[in-house]
């Protein structure tokens, strides 16, 4: 498979037209990544986005207590990205990626994507959109967990 | 202050071109809510996003247990937009939005608002990443949310 079909195998890049796909696959850059390594660490700046191309990673959260747990499991076959969020409003990552095999991976930082959307407004238009519905849902899912914690918060004041 | 006076307080709004804010102007619909009026009902399907043109409105959310409380109370001098969740995602909505005080608003429909993004696409990004940026924050507001209710819930439990 050429660098092209992986590239379109992406939900993320799968209606962008041949031309803007060639313009964005050349300010994509390589990235391995050992087991065990982290991709992105909680709290850090950095503003890359990565599509995840071969491995699977953990997404890790840390508590208030300090604990971390693992809040999704990725792998390649699920063509997803990661990293978007501080690729957008360049805050501290909200999570750390956890490399839990070695990982291939392609990775476009803040400047880039910005250039790219600029320069290929049409292709912008879809990346953004595609990203936007994917933070969408994530709101909608924290909505549902907090509901859920909340839940349990008055069931266990009740009960006390 | 003529109507793009109007329109450029808007954040969302004050960075794309005269062309295109022309052109999006031609596409949103004044709508009037009197007091206690709900603009937005959580759960039903419904796709427009709203700019808040004049007055208050309150933010409401529904617990598990059927209560409502209010997560957020907007008002014309925020110069804010709501309802991009669904805009985006055309999913139910997931907060009901309510007439504190009679309200006029400019509200884009979702057809609407993805044929500017298609037709405009310098115009689409620029709105695009504006409400992907507040999508963010929203998200990272919701984590910090999950983090309390979670630490308060683990301290009931280690009390009781």
């Amino acid at each position: 498979m050429d660098s092209m079909n992986i590239l379109r195998a992406f939900p993320l890049l799968s209606s962008i037209s041949q031309t803007d796909l060639t313009a964005l696959s050349s300010l994509l850059q390589a990235r391995h990544f050992s087991q065990g390594e982290n991709i992105i660490t909680e709290g850090e700046d950095s503003d890359d986005m990565y599509l995840l191309i071969k491995g699977t990673v953990d997404i890790i959260k840390k508590t208030v207590f300090g604990d971390t747990f693992v809040v999704a499991t990725i792998d390649d076959s699920m063509h997803s990205v990661f990293g978007e969020m501080a690729l957008l409003d360049h805050d501290k990552r909200s999570s750390t990626v956890n490399a839990r095999t070695d990982c291939e991976t392609l990775c476009i930082d803040r400047v880039s994507f910005d250039r790219f959307c600029q320069e290929h407004p049409e292709g912008g238009v879809k990346l953004l959109r595609f990203i936007g519905v994917n933070l969408v849902r994530n709101i909608r899912k924290e909505n549902e967990n907090l509901k859920m914690v909340y839940q349990a918060l008055i069931e266990e004041i009740e009960q006390s």
